[in-house]
Order: C-alpha cells, then sequence, then structure tokens
C-alpha cells in the first residue's frame, strides 16, 4: 500500500476519533483546502478557523475507493457528522489529497452543497 | 501506467471528438451511471438516452489528476461542454470509473449541479 494512503486513511481516522488537534496537526502550514462549491481556506489559520466552525461533535468518514499516483491520493467517501442535537449530515463526496513530506498540502473536495444540511432527527 | 487508465482517457478522448457512438460502445450493457446529483442510469438503453440528451456540440474534458487500484479508476476533471449556439459549460468533477473486461460497468460524478448550466455568451 502507498504510503501516502496511510497518511490519509490516518487523517481520516483523526476526524472519526473527533481529534481536531490531530487533524490540524497533519496539514502543512500552507494547506489549501477546497470544498469545490465553496471558497477555499488558504493556510493554516484558515483551515483551523473552518475546522472548528462545524459545530460538530462526531465524525464518520467511510472511504469507498482509494488509489494513489505519487503524491496525489485519491477518495471516494460518505462523510457523516454527528451533532450535540442528536441530528445527522450525510455527504457522498470525492477528495483528492496532495501530501509533501508526510503532511497533506492541498486537499479538495467534490461534492453536492445541498447534501450538507443536518438530517433531521425526525 | 495502469492499463485501466488508459481505457478511461480512451474513453474522455471520445468524449472530446464527441464520437457518442465510441463513448456508448465502451461501456458494458449492465452499465450503472450515477451523476451523484441525480437518479442514476442503469442499463445501455438509460445510459444511451443520457448522453444523446445534452444537446451538446463539443467537449472538453481535462483530466487534473487520475490514479488507479485495481479495477478501480478514479479521476479530477474539468469538463468542458460547448453548445450550437456557442455558448459552454464547464463543470469541476471527480469521478470514479469501474473497468470489467475492458469496459467501463461502472462510472460515478460527484460535482456541484450549480455549475451545470451552460455560460452565456457575455
Amino acid at each position: 500500500m502507498s504510503e501516502n494512503i496511510g497518511i490519509v486513511e490516518a487523517f481520516i481516522e483523526a476526524w472519526n476519533k473527533y481529534d481536531l488537534d490531530t487533524v490540524e496537526a497533519m496539514v502543512t502550514p500552507d494547506i489549501f483546502y477546497h470544498n469545490i462549491p465553496m471558497e477555499p481556506c488558504i493556510g493554516h489559520a484558515a483551515f483551523k478557523g473552518f475546522v472548528r466552525s462545524f459545530h460538530a461533535s462526531s465524525a464518520n468518514w467511510v472511504i469507498h475507493a482509494v488509489a494513489a499516483n505519487g503524491p496525489l491520493v485519491l477518495t471516494e467517501r460518505t462523510d457523516e457528522f454527528g451533532f450535540a442535537d442528536g441530528s445527522k449530515m450525510s455527504i457522498r463526496v470525492m477528495g483528492i489529497f496532495e501530501i509533501q513530506d508526510g503532511k497533506i498540502s492541498k486537499w479538495r473536495d467534490y461534492f453536492d452543497p445541498a447534501e450538507a444540511n443536518p438530517i433531521p432527527k425526525s
């Protein structure tokens, strides 16, 4: 298995523990993070601000497919977030990561923003 | 280079020639084609119906990144379509292809459907 795939898997494990300190430590200072339907976050401070803005309390991201080509790791995932009130949000997404010196320097996620709404508790 | 990457590149070349006969010949009879924000097309007749419904006259799809893992080929692309009136539509997309016996049996594309609108000629 590509070492870079292992880095992305560890990054998603950190999300799934909702260990945001580790998430933030795994990206480069000049991280370029782009949720394609939104404006990109450039640099560590912007990344951290975005990550802390979710107000989620848990995550369960499932990798359906992953492949690497040199420094690039491409994924197909379902990203589920849980919130303190018991609601959940589930987004079908493909994302690409670029690894530089063992850290994530670029990350772009492609999805339909209409899915990025919490699921009512019913 | 993975042989399966070559199949996906040839498929996109067929799109870029707007050779829809070749596009249709490169997928399996039970093709499962899913533009994630829309309903999936299942089977060759549904696929063909969808492909012929675009009313585009040209395509210019650019592969920014590609990686394979066994039968799976993951891509990051910009898909541009041109129309007879001179307008264009450009969609940022990631897509995953599954190859079976040299043909595409599954294809899922992830994008923001808000981008799937023709660009005014200005």
